[in-house]
């Protein structure tokens, strides 16, 4: 026997393990209870095209979900996409009550609730709501904006610095908080770097097993922006390891500055179903992104190092004085191996 | 009844009371019980001068510590100084047996122990040492370096600066971060900062409750590094809220720079009898520091904000390559406010 509350913690736990996978769909987990409040079935949306949270747990549960309780992390869609409505399916298996975090934001599929509610089950909306929608913020936002949610990761010195006077770089930050970034890369759809970098240092940009090397089977997609098509014809990013944008001002068209226009990068990503950027820099594009107000959270991993002179860890946000400054709030602060590592959401960001 | 090491936990924090008004003596804290295990005495070196912790506790107890346990943070001193030697005391006192938590490094002051030890108490060492030499670090460190021991302190934005473009920096950090400081500035001897600081920003480098601006009764010594005495006449740090040395190379002496010889100045406030030295700044002064591994210790204020230009938080530490690079190890973490707060070792200090 668990509590619904506890249950949903636990759909929201499972919902989790769909991240990098389900865009443009949200992240979903589902417990199913039995009459009695045992678990009889659970699932998470896996990806794309594969069925939804609801339908995994309800094939697992069979026949003793029927009189139970479905605690589901979103609001069960409504409507006939690549799968049948995932309201009908919960009449239809006889549930005589329906838990739910997070309303859907999404007008095509929205109104599950109220359907289930037509059909005499018991809705409850918004336990854990704040939680789930944490775990769901880049899907959320993303839809709230019509742009995809992006995270800018960077890694500096206690002083800021990203690299010395002489241009060296490599370990800034430790093995610990390398592997932290692959695994923060394995949640994303796309992962985006300025030319700048990719000339500077060739990264290959893919998700991998920093122990052997072996690539993850499933890649974001790698996008330069790159005004002038300067990207060596043998950089790293245009090997057959994952897929790759390289986005020129000829394709997207360019800003005031005659530089590749982002929001239209953005909306270009958008439309291939993109909806959770990784920007990693350099410190030029990220000042461009945060310029134009389209950057939402920063991760940094802070290397309990001093440099004192070097190439800052951001340039050029087009901030002047201390009065326009960009305000964040610090949601997170943890120790990654000897480094620090937080994350901070914009307040600007949020606040649209 | 307490245990000897909850009495220990309680002798540590005890010894902190005395932090910022102890120098050129340690913090210690005592805790006395009775044969039966009860608390019969406390106390803590409260400033220079004044009597020992073992001494203020044994007042406190009277016949009551007779055939009980002194429990305290340091090895009792063997020396008649301002006051006569705590290990002669405890024996009076008909003390059965002593618990220490770190020997004196002192040699001055040291085998207070085998005193005990020869006049028949038991004595056991190196109960909650690591803890309370946490406590006293700034002392020890500076007895075996026989310089002061100095943390430098700064505050910065998420991207190392400490002031935007235009050289605005009001409140980089948060009311709480400020209170903070005005907290770890009351836990020093003297507060150094350079001339570009007193010039620029026209501190006053004091202690205050900054509710109402009131002046704490001990005020930390205020040192301004000024090579050719640029302090302006009516600098604030000259006023009366506080002691001030405006050190100049005539006084000081140069270093290969030119500039005033900073081993110079820790030798001369060693010698005034300064142990803890908080330096204030700015970034060139303490590039000077660190280039002459004179840092010890490093606090940061981070804000939550993010300006891409504006004066780094560190110039020229002397390093120009990665490998190079000044190596710590986070000591503490905190959220002040929204501000992060890091606390940081040097590790070539510590290898010392
Ligand atoms: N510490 C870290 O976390 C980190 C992460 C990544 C990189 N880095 C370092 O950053 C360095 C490279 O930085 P960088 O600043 O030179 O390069 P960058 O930020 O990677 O790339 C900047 C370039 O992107 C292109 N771009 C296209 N559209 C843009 C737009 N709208 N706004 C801004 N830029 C646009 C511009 O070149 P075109 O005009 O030719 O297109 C621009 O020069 C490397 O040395 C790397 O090591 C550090
Ligand atoms: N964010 C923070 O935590 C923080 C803290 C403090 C200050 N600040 C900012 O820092 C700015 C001032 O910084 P700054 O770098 O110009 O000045 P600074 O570091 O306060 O002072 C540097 C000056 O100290 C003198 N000095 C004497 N002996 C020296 C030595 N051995 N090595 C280095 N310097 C020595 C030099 O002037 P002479 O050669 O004439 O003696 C030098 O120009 C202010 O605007 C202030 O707002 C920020």
């Amino acid at each position: 026997m668990v509590t619904e509350d506890e249950a949903m913690r636990r759909a929201i736990a499972l919902a989790g393990r769909g991240l990098g996978t389900t865009s443009p769909n949200p992240v979903v987990g589902c417990l199913l209870l039995g009459p009695d409040g045992e678990v009889v079935g659970e699932g998470f949306h896996a990806y794309a095209g594969g069925p939804h949270a609801e339908i995994v747990a309800l094939a697992q549960a069979g026949e003793r979900a029927r009189g139970g309780t479905c605690v589901v992390t979103l609001e069960p869609c409504n409507h006939t996409g690549r799968t049948g409505p995932c309201s009908e399916a919960l009449i239809q298996a006889g549930l005589r009550r329906v838990v739910i975090a997070v309303d859907d934001p999404n007008p095509v599929a929205s109104g599950g609730a109220a359907t289930l509610r037509a059909a005499g089950l018991q809705v409850e909306t918004g336990v854990r709501r704040a939680e789930a929608e944490l775990g769901n913020i880049a899907w959320l936002t993303a839809v709230r904006r019509t742009r995809p949610f992006v995270t800018w990761k960077f890694a500096a010195t206690l002083d800021g610095r990203s690299a010395a006077a002489d241009g060296t770089s490599q370990w800034v930050s430790s093995a610990e908080s390398r592997f932290d970034v692959h695994e923060l890369r394995s949640t994303v759809d796309a992962i985006v770097a300025g030319v700048g970098t990719v000339i500077a240092d060739d990264p290959q940009l893919t998700v991998r097993d920093l122990r052997d090397g072996s690539l993850a089977i499933k890649q974001p997609l790698r996008v330069v922006v790159d005004s002038h098509g300067r990207t060596p014809e043998n950089a790293r990013v245009r090997d057959a390891a994952a897929p790759t944008w390289i986005v020129t001002a000829a394709e997207a068209g360019t800003g005031p500055d005659g530089r590749v226009d982002l929001t239209a990068v953005l909306a270009g990503l958008y439309a291939r179903g993109i909806r959770n950027v990784l920007l990693e820099g350099g410190p030029t594009l990220a000042g461009a992104f945060l310029a134009a107000g389209l950057v939402d959270r920063v991760i940094g991993y802070v290397a309990p190092k001093l440099l004192g002179a070097g190439r800052p860890a951001l340039v050029d946000a087009g901030i002047g004085t201390i009065a326009d400054a960009l305000e964040l709030d610090f949601t997170d602060i943890a120790q990654i191996g000897g480094d620090l590592r937080f994350t901070a959401t914009l307040r600007s960001a949020k606040e649209n």
